[in-house]
């Protein structure tokens, strides 16, 4: 008596986790059951990528597994909460077992790298869409808002900036090789999970980069209620991006681009060694952008140069 | 700098609860921040509603909101858990202030009604679906499962059947009025979790009806290892549904129809007049339809009547 697609939701009741942290009662009921750290609090946050608007519906379907649960865990990463548990609400046009198993596969290995047990979801017919709910936890009082940057402060990023843009254009070019580092910057991003564990206690806020540095600067400063100096010549370009798009389509590129999925941080000049040390040890760079000032608004050489809004939301 | 969807994301910023439970950080940072109760199991589950899959596309938004939000709950009425947050991720092709206005008040009305904190989301451009992921609690042990009847237990469910079936059916020949019975049974469904949580030491074994009586029971069988013996003519029917539908209609769409939300239960024998008596003190019926067996299978009236299965999924 079981649907088609009551079918396909068995291809995901397999948990790749041998020991899932916390589960009680995993896919196959009317819900899980987890089991809450005592003295943790719960992040949760849910991202939802819609074919052609978040990702091209011809991408790999490995990487379009990869990239959905990548998205969503970024969002831990911002809060610096450890990742547990998620869910996969999968919308799909129709049953293809081959598509269905290299996304599962995509799913499942970055499940298992980052320590996330899938413990539910749902499967529906319509267009290609993949929401995904993830849970993490985070002791109380040492998550990372977007809201307690204060004026003096430093800011920095993770990594590097505009790979995720040049990525995409290289897809639009034909490009199809994932190992191809920019492309891969695009389609198979890094939730910058332990970036974020080892940033508790230095920094006093976060955000991760989804809609551009300069959009979630400004949602970080907003939120804050401080103002930013941001010096562009300082910022981390990707490998490849200036041999790519050119020196003013670099800079834009990491100014706008979108879908790094690196950290932006504020934190007290005081802290930065000690934050720097932390994250080499995960052999990931932290690089000074600017500082928080009392004045809102962004300025710096990115605002004086006039700034360019790439269109975002066409794969 | 906000998209139309980000201005839109904003609509739902405001909870409707004054008190909200555990809410430490909502909607507007990267992750809520949530305080699970000491000694509770999280229950936790996710609903996807596609727009012609699960509900007309054209029924009032206001149902729209509701409905999407009541079908999630009803996998936490199934567990016997306490509401306490949910989260929404909305997929929309066009931005329209009043349709949304409308789904947003459907949407917090019952987040208020029955305790639920609207904590995060997000708004994406696509095909109207609306994926709804809740977080409930229960004291550990104290959950329903549906692995836990055993042969000679009673099945009873709540409520009445059919009547979302003639709903359907009655939208479908132009019925618009919400306040019509059946029709609200249809797109008004009431998550029944008062009687979850009325049920929780009595109960052995809970699902909710969404696929319908004879698969929902099916599914409920196979996951506890039991059989069962159903009495067709004891089926709770709805008020209206043979009028509507006539007495084979009416018992096919008890049978089969879906969509009912009502909670089929197993319990001991011993324990029916006390889970009567809890479930009366709702406004509720409780109504025995057979029994469990140690027989693999579904047997009785209705099987040996020749179950016919109606065609679902589309609205």
């Amino acid at each position: 008596m079981l649907s088609e697609f009551e079918l396909i939701a068995r291809h995901f009741a397999r948990s790749p986790q041998a020991e899932a942290h916390g589960v009680v009662l995993g896919v196959g009921d009317d819900c899980a059951l987890l089991a809450p750290s005592a003295g943790c609090q719960l992040a949760v946050s849910v991202d939802t990528s819609v074919a052609e608007v978040h990702f091209p519906a011809d991408a790999p379907p490995v990487a379009i597994g990869h990239r959905a649960l990548a998205v969503a865990l970024s969002d831990l990463a911002a809060m610096g909460a450890t990742p547990r548990w998620c869910l996969l609400a999968l919308t799909l046009p129709e049953v293809d077992d081959a598509w269905l198993g290299e996304f599962a596969a995509g799913f499942h290995a970055l499940c298992a790298e980052t320590g996330v047990s899938l413990v539910g979801g749902d499967v529906t017919r319509g267009g290609l869409a993949v929401s995904v709910t993830v849970h993490g936890e985070v002791p109380g009082g040492a998550a990372l808002p977007r809201n307690a940057a204060r004026p003096g402060e430093l800011l920095a990023v993770t990594g590097s900036l505009g790979g995720a843009h040049a990525g995409l254009k290289a897809w639009q070019a034909g490009e199809r090789n994932l190992a191809q580092p920019l492309l891969a910057s695009y389609l198979l991003p890094r939730p910058r999970l332990n970036a974020g564990l080892a940033l508790r206690g230095l920094a006093s806020a976060a955000i991760d980069l989804s809609d551009g540095l300069l959009p979630d600067l400004g949602h970080l400063c907003e939120a804050s209620g401080v103002g930013a100096e941001l010096d562009a010549a300082a910022l981390p370009l990707a490998d490849g991006l200036v041999a790519a798009l050119g020196e003013e389509g670099a800079r834009q590129a990491a100014l706008a681009g979108g879908d790094d999925y690196e950290l932006l941080v504020s934190l007290p000049p005081a802290a930065l060694d000690e934050a720097r040390t932390r994250l080499a040890a995960e052999g990931l760079a932290l690089t000074v952008i600017g500082r928080c000032s009392a004045t809102p608004g962004v300025r710096g050489a990115a605002a004086s140069a006039g700034w360019q809004h790439f269109p975002r939301g066409e794969a």
